[in-house]
């Protein structure tokens, strides 16, 4: 069902949702803490740029896709620019992280809600946003039971507008399952490179090239994402860790037996990716190799 | 320049191998454990089925392509059975560790250097052989002290035969550096894959399948991999757990700088990765997405 939407923070994941919201013929308001920025998106043909919070006072709903650090304040300030219209928009957001920032903007009542789309590109910037960005991908949303119906069908609506597959979660346990999804895979890619001596560099090859392919994200955003996700990405390093004691140990005992087994544990973690990956989505991602 | 190889153990890389060789000219002798598969391998046009290695004893080299455990019987085998001739075949081999193999092989003097191409595939078996496995990638030799200059020679012949690039070195820095390229990229996408749990999994997305790729790699042939090189990887996973300790320590602390330095850490080492990579073995490429 097309609606109103305002999405504010143009960078390549709001200027995405605006291009995408925009071609499914929903009316986007476009802002930007630099005005040029939603000027930009509108002489693009994303929605219109508006200068001002309050102008979005008829819209269904706000998307906050500012950095992760100011959602909070940016959320408010939307909030109480539009909390005298009749029917005040839902707010939500894409950061990567939600039981903190539901719990702190848990005053704000049934209008806020979080999101997660799980989509991304090494790419940023405006100039680089798709309106395919979010097709077949997952949007995790995080209603609390203090949350409306009304409220989490149009956060539903929004991501079903971006071509997305919906799965709804707890807050906290959003966090805990993007750690061990997204968070931990991330940290691991980058001890891999890290380790990585000049020496060592020209015997690197395909393996080496998907493995800490990650790696090369931006330290800034990253270092957010963990912070923000710090208690659940610490227990997921405290696995990690326990599992690299346990190979050390077959390998000190020379146990080829228990070191296969161990191994055998990774590839039955490959195979419930794998099981869980809808064959359109799949086929829309380019692959490294062959199907394994 | 063309000659005469013998090449035992015609799986995916001896057969590669032999069809690589076949086709730049030389003359290949196959032989198999099991003769019907090195008469597979004559038929598929490969080079020329054998059933005893004395047959073998006009070729100026020899390549060991079985598992890594039988890799010095085989090669003892083949240096007896081959004594006799005037000029016997110098006996190389393609297991993932050099170290303890050369040291144990140190006996038959000149005659055995080690080889190591960086290829590979998840396929397995004759079946899936192919000319191009080798083409563009890097063979590592590791001759010693004790080794002629006659002998490196042919082997270099060898690798530049089946279209690689070729890298010297000394058979225990070999072990290390491999650890670093190879074997630690491979535990810890095992971890990665091995800690994603069922409800975790249609979480995951571009980032997992990439970082996890090779977890899906043969755990018998991975156990044996990590065990004959067991003293690297114990310290490049000693080494993993220090940089996970420092990253906990951060996550605990609040620390930003810290965590943004830890992961730039990881874009250095993808970038020393990049830098070496010649740009015609990386068109060969696919990759997982755009350049980054």
């Amino acid at each position: 069902m097309a609606r109103t939407v305002l999405v504010t923070g143009l960078g390549l994941m709001g200027g995405s949702l605006a291009a995408a919201l925009s071609a499914a013929g929903w009316t986007v308001l476009l802002h930007h803490r630099r005005k040029e920025v939603a000027d930009k998106a509108e002489a693009l043909g994303y929605g219109r740029a508006i200068g001002d919070f309050a102008e979005a006072a008829t819209a269904d709903i706000a998307v906050v896709c500012t950095p992760v650090a100011s959602i909070p304040q940016v959320a408010r300030t939307i909030a109480a620019a539009t909390a005298s219209a009749k029917k005040p928009p839902v707010i939500t957001d894409i950061g990567s992280t939600k039981g903190a920032l539901c719990a702190d903007l848990a005053d704000l009542g049934g209008r806020f809600v979080g999101s997660h789309p799980m989509a991304g590109s090494h790419l940023q910037g405006l100039e680089h946003a798709d309106a395919r960005l979010y097709q077949g991908r997952v949007a995790i949303i995080t209603p609390t039971p203090a949350t409306p119906a009304a409220a989490t069908a149009v956060v539903e609506d929004l991501w079903h507008g971006a071509g997305c597959r919906l799965i709804r979660l707890d807050p906290d346990q959003h966090d805990r399952l993007v750690a061990e999804a997204s968070h931990l895979p991330h940290v691991l890619a980058a001890v891999a490179a890290m380790n990585l001596s000049a020496s060592a560099a020209p015997l690197a090859a395909g393996g080496f090239r998907d493995t800490t392919r990650v790696a090369a994200g931006s330290p800034e955003i990253w270092s957010e994402i963990l912070l923000a996700n710090h208690g659940a990405v610490l227990l997921t390093i405290a696995w990690a860790q326990k599992r690299l004691d346990d190979l050390r140990a077959a390998l000190q005992a020379g146990d080829q037996d228990t070191i296969a087994r161990w191994l055998a544990a990774g590839g039955a973690g490959r195979a419930r990716f794998e099981a869980a990956q809808p064959p359109a989505a799949a086929s829309l991602q380019p692959r490294a190799s062959p199907p394994e």
